[in-house]
């Protein structure tokens, strides 16, 4: 779990190497978890899914707008795409056993980027006891992570966005704003708290409070990519309900409140709005006795009859700013 | 099962509809199949698993490398990249069950060509009763498919790379050399056969013929997506034995080796060597009943000790031309 530094060893590309080459360097060095039946190197990879289901899941990160080669090394964008990818697996509950990873690179791409890239990737699926189990590698003009995350429900319905209903409370386990802190002090150039960094360059996922908000009876769950009022909006569309958060709620760090007084910016709208931070957000029964690391910050309502009533309100109100991200870039 | 012609409709791009427009407006209209038990919309997709047990594949294709779109539709890239993965899955004796589709796309893409994609994915993967369950849409300089299938063994132990034995026989089912063929046509703007171009932007793998060998008792199984001479390299290498192939045994047809004669080409050269036709290649055992449809071509013998004694000949020789694609352009 320790961090290679980036770049150090004597460097080949993988235009030198070439496609083979890549795939018996880095894939098939890497260790597998219990679950993977048969790894990278055949057609196909073999996954064990001992409850008759797969979850499955896929994002792509596209270099220059979902990570920057200077802000990050190939380490910390390799477990960023599997905490995301992961988040997903735990957001409907269940737990994940192994990555497919599709890598497009221009042929200059250091080898030894590739390689970081192969060992956060295996870190991060470590975590859950997942491993990258097959892939593929093209030449491309630009650097781009195709990942796909397989895994188990152990056995439990899937939490899905469709299922909160009015009387619900809302509740969050993970951060919240420190990925958003994080990008603001990189694009300022400027120094801040190094959890601030860390995190917009890797995510932290509390993956075991998916399972675990499943068991205790969670409505609706979803992970937190484009920033916790425009997903929780997805519930409310997809549950046909209102949500309304409550500001004073939020357990916000002194750290990160300091931070963004001296950006300018308003604390709040780092927590409510930043993407990327991949915590879970989830609506329970009002009598749920909830897991530990989660936090009740809002309520579910009907929604209102009346049309472009908001679904998501902060204290009854919609928020001012702008609710997510949308990666066409239209606002 | 019709093909839509590109580009007819009043047309927006993706940079007007964003990223949720997208996913709305496509990957939601989207029958799904029998396996597929949540689809597009929530956190992650759901599949069935009846045997306890899932295939996986990725692949990813790259706009200018493996498809061109003055030369193909999206609906044929849609095909032709289900077409790649499903393979794959056959090749280790499965049968496909659902699709997960990552696209990276420039802003001012055709919502027309993301469309094409989506119907040409949906009908490749109903060919096997499968369907798109899921994906990521992002928005990218260069246009890119990300492709994941899923599949399910029905209670078979996989066909993987490396059963071969000394004494087998080596047979394919498909087509070999035509994609090849398309390919030389469309680079020198020559007219040709129709199916040559056809299979060129769309292949047709023999997808019940995985399954099929696999219950006959295939010792060893793979698609040929870079020639079968670099294929069965894979299988000699992966068995630690040798292969050696007759040529008279390829049924060529005359139209293809007209074509060839036409182009200068040999047309052993396609057979051998041509990529992306996504046929079968299987070793048997030498007493095995062949399925219909199997081609016998060479067969399996012990590997000599001298090292540089190549893995795969053609009547006991290396074949003079380059036996496959390296993705990097290594040749």
């Amino acid at each position: 779990m320790t961090e290679p530094s980036p770049g150090s060893t004597s460097d080949y590309t993988l235009g030198q190497i070439g496609e083979f080459g890549l795939i018996n360097r880095v894939a098939r060095t890497v260790r597998q978890g219990h679950a993977v039946l048969i790894g990278p190197g055949d057609d196909a990879a073999l996954v064990s899914t001992p409850d008759g289901r797969v979850v499955a899941s896929t994002d792509l990160l596209v270099e220059g707008r979902h990570f920057r080669r200077d802000w990050s090394t190939g380490y910390q964008v390799g477990r960023k795409a599997a905490a995301q990818n992961l988040a997903d697996i735990a957001a409907m509950g269940g737990v994940g056993s192994a990555l497919l990873v599709g890598l497009a690179a221009p042929a200059d791409l250091p080898l030894s980027w590739a390689k970081d890239l192969s060992a956060g990737l295996a870190d991060e699926a470590a975590l859950v006891g997942a491993s990258v189990a097959g892939g593929d590698t093209v030449g491309s003009e630009i650097l781009l992570i195709a990942v796909t995350a397989l895994g188990d429900l152990q056995g439990r319905a899937p939490v899905t966005r469709a299922g909160a209903h009015p009387g619900d409370i809302v509740a969050y386990a993970g951060e919240l704003g420190w990925s958003a802190c994080g990008l603001e002090l990189l694009l300022r150039d400027m120094d801040g708290p190094k959890p601030a960094l860390a995190r917009h360059r890797s995510p932290e996922p509390p993956y075991e409070q998916g399972p675990a908000a499943a068991r205790a009876g969670a409505t609706a769950m979803l992970d937190i990519s484009d920033g916790l009022l425009a997903d929780l909006g997805h519930i409310a569309e997809e549950s046909s309900v209102a949500i309304d958060l409550d500001p004073a709620a939020f357990p916000i760090e002194d750290q990160l409140r300091e931070t963004a007084r001296k950006c300018g910016v308003e604390v709040l709208d780092w927590v409510l709005t930043g993407g990327e931070d991949h915590a879970l957000a989830a609506c329970f029964p009002p009598d749920v006795e909830l897991p530990p690391g989660w936090h009740v910050v809002g309520r579910v309502s009907e929604r209102a009859e009346a049309p472009d009533t908001p679904l998501v309100t902060v204290s009854g109100h919609p928020w001012g700013a702008t609710p997510g991200w949308d990666h066409f870039g239209r606002s």
